[in-house]
C-alpha cells in the first residue's frame, strides 16, 4: 500500500463537518477524561448527537466512540471505562449487553492490499444478553450472541453464536 | 442475563460511600491523568485511603485503582502508566514485583449465567519477585509466582507456579 | 530478581536530564490527553525533541513516546489515538505505515533472571507500507515487512518477514 496522498474515498461520515468538529470538541470535554460527571449526562449527549440510547444505560468514564450517529442502544446497557467504540460502520448493542473495561469494538478496517488502504466498514451487533468482558476486541462485521460471552483479552474476528461463550486470541469456543 | 435493575447485590465495598466518593475525586485529581507529580504523593494518598503500601513503590501516571482499601504493595514495587487494578476483591502485591505499562489485575467478575449477572470477586494475589510484563490481563483468583513472568500482552486465567513463564492468550507455560 | 535499589545501570537515556525533564512536560501538555489540537503542531514538537518525521505524518491524540530523540518516522505515517511506543531502543518507522489506535511498539525489556531485572534494549524497525492494526504489541527487537500486517490485538514476539500477515498470540503466520 501506498499512504501517500491518502483519503478515505467516498466514505460517507453520516454528518456535516460542523456536526463532526463539535462532537469531536464536547467529547474532549465530557468523554475523554475522569472527570466526575453523572453517566446521564454523557447519555443526554450521545442522544443530542444522534444515538439511539435505551433507558438506564451506564456510559463510564473515557469512552471514546467515533461517531455517535451510527450507534445504537438498547436498555440497561453497561459501557465501562477506557471501552474504545469506532462507529465508522453502525455498532448496535441490544438490551442488557455489558461492556467491561477497556473492551474494543471497531466496526472498521482497510482493504490492506488495495493501493490506497481503502477504509471499509460493516456493522457490529451484540445481541441482548450478551457479555464483552475486560480488554478484548471485537471486529467490524461480527455478531455476538444473544446470550453469550466474550472471555476478557479475546480477540473476536467471527460470529459468536447464540448462548456460547469464546477466549483466546484469536477467540474459539471454550471447549 | 438480564440487566434491568441491576444491583451489586450484598457486595461489601469496603468503605463508606462518603469515603468511596472522595477517592473518587482524588483518584481523577491526582491519578488519572499524567500531571507529573511525584510518585511519593500517589503513595501517600493511596495510603490515607487505605492502601498498604511499602518502601520504595512507584506508582506511575494513569493508575486506574478502584478501591485503595483492598490494595496491599510490598516493598520495591514499580507500578506501569495506564495499569488499571480492579480491587473489587483483594490484590496483593508482593516486594520486588513489577507491573509494566498497561497491564491490568482484575479482581472481580460476574457470575454470567447467573440471572442478576452477580458480582463476584476473588482475590489476585502476585507473590515476591514476580514481573507482570506490559498489557498482560490476570484474572480474579489468580496467584501468580513468586519470581514468575507473565508475558506481555498474556492473558492469565489460572495459576501460575513458582519460578515458571507464561505467555500467549490464553496463557500457558513457556515450552 | 529483587528490585530493591533498583537503577536503570548504565543505560544511555540519549538526551539530558534537563531536555528529558522537559520532554515530560510538554509530552504532559501537548500529548497525553485529547486536546483538539493540530497533529502538525505535535509532529513539530517530535521534531524539535530530535525526532526525524517525514512529511505527511499524522500524530492523533494521547500517543505516549517515551524519547522522541530514539524516534525515526518517514513519509506518510498515520499513528493512531491511544498508541504507546516506549523508544528506550530505536523505534524506525518506514513511509506509508500506519499504526492504529491502543497499538505498542516496546523497544524496551529486562533480564528477568539477573539479579537487578537489568534493562535492556532493541530497535524496532516497522518497513514500508506495513501495518500495525489496533490494540497490537510489538516487543523489542522486531522488525516487520515491508508490505506486512499485524492483526488487532496480535502479540508480535519476532520477525514478521516481507508481504506477509500475522495474527494471534504469540502471532503466527496467518494459515
Amino acid at each position: 500500500m501506498n499512504l501517500k496522498g491518502y483519503t478515505i474515498g467516498n466514505f460517507d461520515r453520516g454528518a456535516s463537518k460542523g456536526k463532526e468538529a463539535l462532537w469531536y470538541f464536547v467529547r474532549f470535554l465530557f468523554f475523554l477524561n475522569y472527570t466526575p460527571l453523572p453517566s446521564s449526562f454523557r447519555v443526554g449527549l450521545l442522544r443530542l448527537f444522534g444515538a439511539k440510547m435505551g433507558n438506564g444505560v451506564v456510559v463510564r468514564n473515557n469512552v471514546n466512540i467515533s461517531y455517535p450517529w451510527r450507534l445504537t442502544v438498547g436498555d440497561d446497557v453497561w459501557i465501562g471505562d477506557d471501552v474504545m467504540i469506532i462507529s465508522h460502520g453502525s455498532v448496535i448493542i441490544e438490551s442488557s449487553v455489558c461492556v467491561s473495561q477497556r473492551a474494543f469494538l471497531c466496526a472498521g478496517s482497510h482493504r490492506f492490499h488495495s493501493p490506497g488502504f481503502d477504509l471499509v466498514t460493516k456493522p457490529i451487533i451484540i445481541r441482548r444478553g450478551s457479555w464483552i468482558a475486560s480488554m478484548a476486541f471485537v471486529a467490524m462485521g461480527v455478531e455476538i450472541g444473544p446470550d453469550s460471552m466474550v472471555g476478557a483479552g479475546a480477540v473476536v474476528l467471527k460470529n459468536v453464536p447464540p448462548g456460547t461463550t469464546v477466549l483466546g486470541n484469536p477467540a474459539v469456543l471454550r471447549p
